[in-house]
């Protein structure tokens, strides 16, 4: 058995640059899932993920409605019955790369820079998901069995907000019925920190329309007498938070579980300091609940931030148009035991409560999911850090992350698995934003990791 | 001289149709001067209009800096060194047609409409331009010989804020020189009411640079701890005004005129309503400062507007993005004795005062002009009233106007030369927005008016 590791681990440091070579094909695919346009590309990164599962003897490929952005199933059951069954999820779609003028070099033409890997979708999450296939292919590959049983659960909009993954889950809840689910769709706090996180915020994503005269006016003409759509947006934005930065919704914190003193002084180990968030996002001075620190800020608080903002003339210029309407993204990151449907509705009374008279407001749903917290000492949770430790050879920390993966809340409610959530994103991966990377040595190593913990489950 | 006056006015008549063909003809180059990618099309304009005038017997033609948007000057000197001379002022540059998917037609593909012509620039101002012109058509290809002097100066930057036109005025005040200037860039009342401004409106416009974080972030992995720059930038805006409308800028109103009740009582005459100006707007409520009518406050005080906002992900669906800077076009419509170099600091004054430590914030100034107001029992203003009063059968009325014409400023400061302006811009004529339109009766009672005129002035 322990030849088997060894083989395994060779093999895949043998083939490092060459999985390497392959994330790159796999990253040079744009398959931006928020845009028809992109439609063919999405699919054509969902076929490449599953050529790899056939490469390795996955069986019961399979694709999933919808046709343009399938949910990939695949399964491996050879290690029997009486072996431990893991549910792999993975997504292989991607965020827009807008705007692009602020790449330094091609978003969907991966570069490599220093230790990185630059493109859309390196970190979030191409990388990740080809560690997994590549951790499979290591084991299998170097003449060894994998000790477990797998199944594949890859989808390809969860940048869109999974609009059918909840569905997928209830309906084929005995096809990936498993003992739990290793989601790589989270972060490590370094590249020297290993981490397991146990709890994921949850998100509420809105469209605010402000709507004032029926087209635009001369600003001359007619101002000093319409209530600017523009101003009024910023009045009701502005009133959404008081000076402390906390959220004025009614009702927006009842919900929200108390920090007891023991989990907040585990958070204050975590080596996350304000001027390492000083210097990572280049911000002045940090902002928000002073009550908190920005460890219990980013991980055990909610927020409502304004993700886009529009309104009138936006060109090079001066136009002196005084707009027919102003319109914001908003979101909301929700912590336990908040509930996203109860945002919308408090979102609904502040508005009720705020819009002024001079003004009609309509309210858009985009995307929700809930929060999710996990117990920390599972078997599969154990296996995890023994597997982690040996593999960076500290012992991984664990951790509230302020990002949403809806799916690790629906695979609780919906079939009653755990994840262990050990993804490698870096806090500086520019996940989201221009001039996205994935930092190779961390792929590397969650590769091996994940090819030591499929022996531990043998013991 | 009667006999001149009804030939010349006979041959408008014969001639309206082809007027308005020639009009057509005008509108339907897209001079947008706001773009670059429309230079040639903004030179084309002007070509047009010397055309006209060469055609009309015009002498000393000439076009002045810059090649692209030149300024173009003519005159017609034959009434001799008693008769009075008189500046005709215009411009040949319109507004950005954006956003062509509200408009009904083309914008540059002149369309006929009931009473009204539709087309970008119709009403701002190539409408008036081109009435001008056939006024001057009329008495001189109908046997007749003109009993005033004029000067042309018709300008390609009016709606970028005329850059070149302050220069212009200064270094050739000689060969502009002219008792009083006719300026038709400002509006009617309504068509059957003659309207002549006394008072017009400043401007001062400014961009404003909200900078956070230094590139764009995951709201999951930061939000809570970093000031998001559109909710900072929503925050500055709406504390640039109080509950009741009033503009909190230090300072902004200390050199406003107050309004005596006989200016009011005569202001109070105006025919615009309440009902008129929600019924006109479409909005569900007026908005602004209450100890003040909606005819004082679009005439007699400063506002400050937002032109347009920007942050982060505008685009379909959802994108999960805490952006790194937000924008925001603002700007002042300024009131005697307001002067635009002040603004600029108000505003810095309040930034200083209430941007938050947690982002960066810079100002930049686009146009300005300052507010003007005139004589309103000159010759040449009776004259007009005369002029107007036999053209529409009604006495004209005298207002105070919110739009900005600077050209009527920088005359009076630099050339000591007062305007008249009475411009057929309709209220509803969507100048600056979609569908633009001039309302084709009252193009046609401008050229007749300006005929008369021409004519009192002989006397």
């Amino acid at each position: 058995m322990s030849q088997s590791l060894d083989n395994a681990l060779q093999f895949a440091q043998k083939h490092a640059s060459r999985f390497v070579d392959q994330l790159g094909e796999f990253v040079s695919i744009p398959s931006v899932s928020t845009t028809p346009e992109r439609f063919g590309d999405v699919r054509r990164a969902g076929e490449w993920v599953a050529d790899q599962l056939r490469g390795l003897g996955m069986k019961n490929i399979q694709f999933f409605p919808p046709d343009t952005h399938p949910i990939i199933y695949a399964e491996y059951l050879e290690a029997g019955p009486d072996a431990p069954t893991a549910l792999l999820y993975g997504h292989y779609d991607v965020q827009p790369a807008e705007p692009l003028d602020k790449w330094h070099s091609d978003p969907f033409s991966p570069t490599i820079r220093g230790e990185n890997m630059i493109g859309r979708g390196a970190s979030d999450m191409k990388g990740q998901v080809a560690a997994t296939l590549f951790a499979v292919e290591s084991v299998l590959k170097s003449g060894g069995k994998l000790p477990i049983n797998l199944k594949f659960m890859i989808e390809g909009e969860e940048e869109i907000g999974s609009p059918h993954l909840k569905d997928f889950i209830a309906e084929h809840r005995d096809l990936i019925a498993s003992d739990f689910c290793i989601n790589t769709d989270t972060g490590m706090l370094s590249p020297t920190q290993p981490t397991i996180v146990y709890a994921l915020r949850g998100l509420a994503y809105f469209e605010l329309h402000v709507h004032g005269p029926k087209q635009d006016l001369h600003s001359g003409i007619y101002g000093g007498t319409v209530h600017n759509p523009a101003q009024a947006l910023a009045e009701l934005i502005a009133g959404m938070h008081d000076a402390n930065g906390t959220v004025t919704l009614p009702g927006f914190y009842d919900k929200v579980r108390t920090l007891d003193p023991e989990e907040r002084a585990e958070l204050a180990r975590l080596p996350l300091e304000g001027d390492t968030l000083i210097a990572r996002t280049g911000v002045p001075q940090l902002w928000g609940e002073a009550e908190f620190t920005p460890t219990e800020r980013l991980g055990a608080r909610p927020t409502l931030e304004i993700n886009g903002m529009y309104s009138g003339f936006i060109g090079t210029g001066a136009k002196t148009v005084l707009p027919a309407y102003a319109m914001a993204k908003i979101s909301c990151r929700l912590v336990p035991d908040q509930n996203a449907a109860d945002i919308k509705g408090q979102l609904e009374a502040y508005l009720k409560a705020h819009a002024p008279a001079t003004i009609r407001w309509e309210l858009l749903e985009h995307v929700h999911g809930n929060p999710s917290i996990s117990d920390r000492n599972s078997r599969w949770v154990q296996a995890m850090m023994q597997a982690q430790e040996t593999a960076w050879g500290v012992r991984p920390i664990f951790r509230r992350e302020g990002g949403s993966v809806p799916v690790v809340t629906d695979l609780q409610t919906l079939a009653g698995m755990e994840s262990i959530n050990i993804g490698v994103g870096l806090p500086d991966d520019n996940q989201h934003g221009p001039d996205e990377k994935l930092h190779l040595p961390s792929f590397h190593k969650l590769i091996e990791s994940l090819v030591r913990f499929f022996y531990i489950l043998d013991k």
